[in-house]
């Protein structure tokens, strides 16, 4: 089978985990092709009042942003194969979380990226997942592996 | 049709905001049967072990528990129509946002409490909500709406 | 088997047809229980802002509360075997259309009751309907021969 | 993941609101394909009487083109992961509504484009969809960012 | 588990078939509860005129009645566990082809019963089927069997 | 959006019908890939022993021929968007009123061809058909409209 | 939410380790009913030529028996929501690990029973599980923590 | 249609079957795309000690290797057409029986291979089979007639 394995990036954009994964992933010639939530994170809050306009509320702003992100993501997470989840010491991430919920209950793959000081918190959400990584490497060991 | 609504209590489990729910809409005779997360702490977090054996790792032990109890809540999830998830200041839950997107990828209902403190962190939970509420007697106003 | 049929009355909250059919039916016998979105037109309209407070453009309290009214018919629709959607002459009840269409999705068996006149405006529903009647008569005829 | 999104235009077919939406689609590189029903009123009308010959009653020739026109439409709204929804001032475009219901429960992205003074009549159907907007701009835009 | 066994009796309505099979499962204390389509012959071929009047043309009335069959039909297939279709020397019965194409699609477990003179005849409806049988005695036989 | 619409040809195997749709979709440039069972009769009811040798049952035989068709069938009636289904008057095709209840189970658009001498006999099927065509230049000329 | 949970016990039927669960859980007032393959194994092994008479051939008696099995089994494990499968030393139970992967594929909850010398040899259903016990014990406390 | 059907090769890692099956395929110009689980069975064996370290617990190893091994194998079989399972006599295989459980749960096309001498013990995945066969040949020819 021919096929190349789709590959979604979710969790925070603060930082430039993904592109250290698609890098080495092509260094190494991984058999996959990524994809993720809009990275821009300004225009990620900002598109909802960018396209209809600014909310008095500041919840509706976040809501109408967040409709847009959830729209794109949704339509990403249900044409994947695998789900890469990174959790950050520094933010709460709930969308992510909320992300790697809504990919297993569609069948997807998960991996679940972050450092062992989270292990306990984080222990619901890898027991959902087919391998636990702390870096980079690790996360491109297995799909290079898996996506053979 | 005489059904009686499921609901889902998704949340932390140190406080009891559980206990005030199921109370209040007892009062007001409110058409659901509620159902939840193993709300013992101590147990959930032990129960892998308690079963099977102590694990040399934490990250095991914290693996087998969560495993037992996520086979628990995706079967009353599944069976549920819908799910209040409660997000607190203190706790980071992401074991709460799992749950809300694993429920909205099965259709489920979702409402959404919390401080107004955490509106542009859990937007894109409140996003996929059907309201988006700030305390009980919200939550129970909802429920009785809906429920009828 | 000895089910009772799940029957759901789809559109206007302005006049008594709903009435109509359940009293018929029950005279008739007929073996089915029915389930409609709230009734209460003012209460419908409001319930958003009821539960959390009004805001200050109309658009949104009208959000609020279509949202809600969305959860409660989603969960009946989707429990129902039977769905009844009735169009007036006078209202554009483009929701009982959005009804319409979401529950041919789940499969459900359409019963399309309106007046002749509508019938080329209509013709898209009719088409995934089962029967197109034109009285409170025909529809009890109908579900008393497929409730059996 | 190199996908080109497919996007439904869904609503009345008697202005030119799909050309302007391609048309400035293609201007901006918006990475998104295009379909709709078909947007010949006549045959659209006909086309049922077309093959098969005229019925004495309207009903029935009615009939015989929407059972046509449905056929093709949800192939095609099945395909696709956005929907565009407009509804004009003018028509009733129940089989939008329709359409658009039909799109949400097979967890389609719908946008919804209409003017304001629709809001209150149109609010469940928002109260569906990822955005509302106003004017060809907004759609683009929305696509424009959804589509990267 | 105390359930007991849903069996949807599909196939000719013009000889006592089900009777047999429902008199001998009574006698024997089968644990299965059945249903059929509708068996009364002329009101089943004449519901739908009985209801919105008679059509010109035999086409539509034949499909008007056919509509509300089948509407009932798919309803009672779909909550079926096990669904017996039974065929006849004399009748074309494609209706019961039909269902049981319909079943097969939806999971249920299938008993074709007919005479060994259709075995090449009804080869592909046989080859879906979980047992093929000649008589009323091994239809009960099987639902003895299954249904504990 | 630039698909090619799947056109699936279930019906009998001993006359030309389907080279007759193929060439008049192909002289028209109908936008349409038709595929369909195997169509040498023979090999068809062979199959089975061909492989695996003869059994000493004919039932066995057509049973084992009937498996592999079937597969071959239905895999194919998965990645369909039209079924034709077409019934001559000399043959019971109950495989084919067999694949027509497969097809509508799976959401597919079916087309139902065959005279109108059978219009009774056929009207379940008919119910359940997007269109019921009497020739050749019916089904393309309804191809032609839907495939666009 | 008061559901009783259904428990399919799925694995050899040599020996009486179904009689231990159900006995244990009876005794600790476990919230489950239990539900099993048929497990008289001789009249597992004859029903098929018991219904419709013996074959010539081997093959074909094993072949109609575990039809009939199968069809029994899929239905209760489609309705279970906790799969229990047992492994002993001395079979194959080649029909055992079908099962667990038709469950899992279900989205049942596995729980995996054997001994620790076959944990290499059942890696992989040991990974699909949610547990993997030894005992009786452990497999009661596992349902009774989580049929809560 | 143009498809290339895609066949999944599942069994034990041993021996060389799946080689045969590809050669004589490309010899015959089968109409066919093959993939399987990683072959390799030490890496296969290793992969999740490989990417995330040695456990102390053997139990550990092998489950990191199985979560990883599964997820791939779930992704390619979800993708498959037709499942190919081969069982050989000297080995458990209980992963093999898994899988076939769990494409057929997925509606999977599944061609059972081994000897003679295993049918009884193999009788339910049999009974399961669109075709049993016994040497590569009959595979081969299995494939030439399907995937035409």
């Amino acid at each position: 089978m021919s096929m190349v394995w789709q590959v979604y990036l979710a969790g925070e954009i603060h930082t430039q985990w993904r592109a250290e994964i698609t890098g080495l992933s092509e260094t190494l010639g991984v058999n996959a092709a990524f994809c993720s939530p809009i990275t821009d994170h300004q225009l990620s809050d900002d598109i909802g009042q960018h396209i209809t306009g600014a909310e008095q509320k500041a919840f509706w702003n976040d809501f109408k942003s967040a409709r847009l992100n959830q729209a794109r993501n949704k339509v990403l997470l249900e044409k994947s194969d695998i789900v890469v989840v990174r959790f950050g010491e520094q933010y709460r991430q709930w969308n992510s979380a909320f992300d790697a919920g809504y990919a297993v209950a569609h069948g997807k793959q998960l991996i679940s990226w972050h450092d062992e000081s989270l292990n306990h918190a984080l222990k619901e959400i890898d027991a959902a997942a087919i391998t636990v990584v702390n870096d980079v490497d690790q996360v491109v060991k297995a799909l290079t592996y898996i996506c053979k």
